[in-house]
């Protein structure tokens, strides 16, 4: 199965790039992912929100093919990790398309492409930091592939 | 209101360690707050999980105090960030101990440790690495923290 995870903007703070790079390169020894760093919307005021979802939203659509569409949003399915990998495995049986996560920027994701998403998942009840929200995507996505794969990893 | 929050062994992780770094000086520029790292059963085969446990258990045990505990926990309460936020304000107004988070090492915590538990809490269905535990807590508790203060935080 291939893994598309996209997202607006290089990640900024040092710590979370470095373990995006962490968790991506360990994912990538279990099946091939790539992160898709899309557009921003640079220079636009915090108060043109809708202009700046908009923005962004086109970035992420430009990306977007034939995939499975998970977006990451506040108000979706929680799952625990062991329904995740259940998931993920469902996926991979399932046929060709690729699995696509798309996780917002700091205003989070248009509505629009919300309504196209085949699964809001959340990762949590509280409100992750949009990119704290990224890594802990990236570490359940190994998690669960190594619970696919049978391998052991560190809790 | 005093924050302490403890748990066994120092972070491997060195990008976690920044974070926690980072996160745990924007936290003390709003309230005190101190991070314990307590003894860790070195040595031991993870085979000897009741012993390990029992273990970091005692290191924990004598680093708390008359403190209200709350114990991170797969299995424990989940809360919005706003729940989390009025709970800490709440604990704030409700007198002068000390307000402590245990968060287990990569087996969890000793059901001693649970049982004494004042809360415990969950910060997702999804079991989360110890060490990425550790930094989804602090950035929970100076999110809480901005809120309570009226300041405002990235999203």
């Amino acid at each position: 199965m291939r893994l598309r995870i996209l997202w607006p903007g290089r990640t900024k703070t040092a710590g979370l790039r470095e373990l995006e790079e962490h968790f991506l390169g360990r994912i990538r020894s279990l099946s091939p992912c790539e992160i898709i760093a899309t557009e921003t919307a640079r220079g636009l005021d915090e108060r043109a929100a809708a202009k700046i979802l908009d923005v962004e939203a086109r970035g992420l659509e430009k990306r977007l093919k034939d995939d499975y569409i998970v977006c990451l949003f506040d108000g979706g399915t929680e799952m625990t990790s062991a329904e995740f990998a259940r998931f993920l495995a469902e996926r991979e049986a399932s046929g060709r398309r690729s699995l696509a996560f798309v996780v917002g920027g700091f205003l989070g994701l248009a509505e629009r492409l919300l309504d196209r998403a085949d699964l809001r998942l959340s990762l949590s009840r509280m409100t992750l930091s949009h990119e704290l929200c990224r890594v802990v995507l990236l570490e359940q996505v190994y998690r669960s592939l190594t619970l696919m794969k049978g391998r052991s990893y560190a809790k």
